[in-house]
């Protein structure tokens, strides 16, 4: 059984991580920390695991969480650039949720996270996990950098169409759409039922911190310079993102269906729909999968990628989970054949 | 492996069966018929189960079904009258999810669906499937009525006072809410988003077909008449039923709170929460559990118990599949682990 | 044409109030108040309101607001307390929507409010402003205690029983259920998309500061002691409350249709539904209607009536606004005929 | 007063006709017709009008509607083209809500409505009803083809641009999100709250009926062929369309923000949003604004426009009012004034 552990196990990513652990077959929770909530049941917090598990909220402690083969960070970013490297030398290996080690670039990282970056020393061992082009680098990793949501399910869009060289150099677009669980559990005014519900809106036209990290993996996957123009929308839900992905390929006779199928043939949690379809986010709902479809109207060059996960499963700590699983030999689906909840 | 056929497998129910069967260990899913759907494979019509099963749909077959060991109706009332015998004549079990076994006296039955009853001769051998008041006999049987929804959460938020004889005479309350799951896929404007979301209402308060069910199941733990009003109300969310139930009880000053955990203390699927909680339905959103809060406010004699379930697990699906786990000698919760999607 | 003052305007109730007020005939909108928002125009916080004024946020003045014909208090409670006063010296009425002088009894208020009543001198002259029982004593008030949401719900509900002596001694019951925007605009955890939406509980159980309230104001209609249970839940829908109320009157023989009508017949804002009729909040959503439906099993002396206001309008701003018709001599319903937003 | 009939007022447009109409200061509702209804109080469909009209339903007649001064078409496709004429005929002017004379070119139509044009003799008179661009030829107009409700909020994003030929040739993208009530209010499954709610998907990528008009529009102001990529996806909300309009124009110095207020400067209903807003579709909910906000990347050439409407009003039944205020020579907002309900 592997030992695992949680720093930061108070916010959604967190209590999805729990979610999924306490039927994980091959994992043994020891730890979870929560300087806030010491002493406090998991369970009370969270009723919805009432009856799966007995743990308790800690303070951080490296002894505790060095005594785990793994541990999860579901923290803010900034903490695992304070605490990783220190985990990381008792042996045990790490998987950060947060943006901490996701961009490879430190300049770039400080400038779309206003902040210093903490842990530029082990940045270079951070693993992007991405298991769909990473799956060989995973299983070695000792650091993690677990995708962001809206990076998942943009990636997984266009890798095939980019990786082939397909596209000519143009402005790409992502306009994504993503329920309300995407901004976390934080007190906000703009996260209130009453200012979410019965409403759509866009939000960082003028630039997201997801943008740098899908222009770095779009990048690494077409091998030159990727022009992307990223919208992202609040949509009235709890849980899931809708990605809509356009590119240009005037000319191009490509069975990109076949494409498409091929490329994610043997991924686990890639579902390539049917020619013609248009997946629904409810489709995956707290499952792991990442659905997608391609459009291409090949009379005017137009192609259409529709990509759909759920942003705290395949987005997070489903993700997550699928890397641990890989890191330790484990089936890579084990523990995440949850079928997606519908209705 | 248990071989397992699910007649009418097209409606809210019927997925939620195939939801949780999918990834049951010891089940084999075998057949799911469907007239109007003949042929085209589950997946499609669900496409949360792609990669899940490859099963289609058949049109009902005694041989096919008679070849299962058990067979599921998730079909309206009336079906299961026409067709359970000739399966249950083959030696296969019946877990009717329907109302057609669930009400004992034939009249009744009758009055409030509007038609005759269509199964007088096996009637006798249901046995209503609430494992908490019936598990012995939900062991051996072959015919099993499975609990409505409502009255699911109502019966057992309420039993733990009337077995023991705690209530005087009175007229009962249960103020029930509802998602709009409840009243199934049917093409129907009163169904629609735009009537339900933004908006709450009674409905039934004339008279709802669950109170002859929810009645007679009070009388027989009561084991005397009981009065009851009953009023169900739409809630603008797709799962989940909040039972509010009332109950005045002058001068008793029996511990509640002990009687309801020591009631419960062996049920699986039944958590009475800590003194004072009000447990919300999210809490157990596709998960098979019922939890339970007690409200005792001594001074006025006022009891107020809270009662959650997912009115397609506990309320339909779930408790099926507990009640096959029954059956066959089964973990009573094989199958039936889900932690609540939460958030 | 009135000139209006708002102090505290930046919350839910305080934007309701603007959104009708901009339409009002008879209104001419003088000061916004806000310490924290100081100089922002009110359209940038609340766009709905772009191009239909352009009021900034001020600092509390007396001078200002005494120069207006009536304010309006859209405050926490003690904020009322602590600035009513020098504003009624001015010779300015005050409409007050917090709950700083709907309790007659000080140590009543202190008790619910847990902290010690701060205007006590001027709350003799508090007149309750439920127009349905008032009306006279509105007219030539100077302060006004703008009922609170649940209990305009239930006391319209319940007056024409008690009023009538209809009903015998017992446990009257309430079972209330409130969209989230009554738990108002403050950032918290428990007001998000992501832990309201797709659920429901109840709150509140152990007492809530209506109740106080409502019984004060049922008392005075039955001119006797009444006794409540009132259970208020949290529903996922921005307005609206539903209000389910019951009582037993074993052998009454009354036309209650008929007694409800007749008691209604001139108001503007309560309307007596059909008999047989559920209404749903959305039929009142952004209106300020009181819409009751009053039903009753006379073979088990079960009264159950139904009543949907807007807690936002009838439960706040639109009350408020139907009060100040009345003190200034204006049709009651100027300014208040929008019709509810159906879908 | 204006003397008004409505053919067709069982749906979601015609409520919200009624809705601002019982409540326009300058209108007589005559007429309303439905075939199935007959006989029945409005009111008694659309419970939020109870007390504001005691209009019936009644079978359509010519006799009737050619009384009125104006008849507004409230229904499918198609019923338009066979009444409309022999309305006109009485000296009557139409407006029509459907998509019967929004199209010029009768092949056009036929190819995406899937039925022979029914009405083209009368087709050459009818004016396209966006006041924005066609005020002058409204004034005189007999028949109105009032703007579907994507064209509307996509035609008046992109009208600046195209106007001043500002873009390039290149293939615009409008991805667009609508909430539910876009589909109607007939009884289908794929619009119930449990298939819609939480959930969020694409449809028409392949083509979408609202495409050839929008395309017909935008040419008509670029005065040139446009490409265009149109993407409407179903979002979980009742009103509200949020468009997203990208186009390219590489090395453009422009001051696009100067220019968008300059074009609506004089507009009543058209609100440009302060430079970088992102206006949410709840600050035009149950008005009939239309509010933008263009965004301009210099450094890579992208523009962005949001546009928001809501579907029932701009989208359509208050811009029909808006015709018709134009047609009768009345205040352009007359009944139109209705603030946003926010929250």
């Amino acid at each position: 059984m592997i030992k695992v552990g949680i720093v930061g196990g108070t916010g959604y990513t967190g209590v999805e991580l729990l979610r999924i652990l306490v039927n994980h077959p091959g994992v043994e929770l020891k730890v979870i920390t929560s300087r806030s909530e010491e002493g406090l049941p998991v369970a009370d917090m969270f009723p919805n695991l009432r009856g799966h598990t007995d743990l308790k909220f800690s303070v951080p402690d490296t002894d505790a969480l060095g005594a785990c083969d793994v541990v999860f960070f579901a923290t803010p970013h900034g903490v695992a650039h304070a605490m990783a490297e220190e985990i990381l030398n008792t042996g045990t290996r790490v998987i950060d949720l947060s943006a901490d080690f996701r961009i490879k670039d430190v300049p770039t990282w400080e400038k779309w996270y206003g902040q210093p970056h903490g842990a530029p020393g082990i940045l270079p061992q951070a693993v992007y996990g991405l298991p769909e082009t990473n799956r060989e680098a995973i299983k070695t990793a000792q650091l993690i950098a677990v995708p962001g949501c809206y990076p998942t399910s943009v990636e997984l869009g266009y890798l095939p169409l980019l990786e082939n060289n397909l596209l000519p150099e143009q402005m790409l677009i992502a306009d994504c759409k993503s329920g309300a669980s995407g901004a976390g559990k934080a007190a906000k005014v703009s996260s209130l039922l009453c200012e979410v519900s019965e409403s759509m809106n866009a939000y960082g036209v003028a630039g997201h911190r997801h943008l740098p990290e899908i222009l770095q993996e779009l990048e690494r996957a077409a091998d030159k310079t990727v022009n992307l123009t990223f919208v992202p929308h609040l949509t009235p839900m709890i849980r899931g993102i809708h990605s809509t992905l356009y590119a240009q390929a005037p000319g191009l006779e490509q069975d990109l269906q076949a494409l498409y199928e091929a490329r994610y043939a043997d991924e686990p949690f890639v579902d390539v729909m049917p020619a013609g379809s248009q997946p629904s986010t409810r489709s995956v709902k707290g499952s792991n999968m990442c659905r997608i479809a391609v459009h291409h109207h090949k009379e005017t060059g137009q192609i259409i990628v529709l990509s759909v996960i759920d942003n705290l499963v395949k987005g997070a700590s489903g993700q997550a989970i699928q890397n641990m699983n890989i890191m330790f030999g484990l089936e890579e689906d084990m523990g995440l054949k949850q079928v997606a909840l519908l209705p």
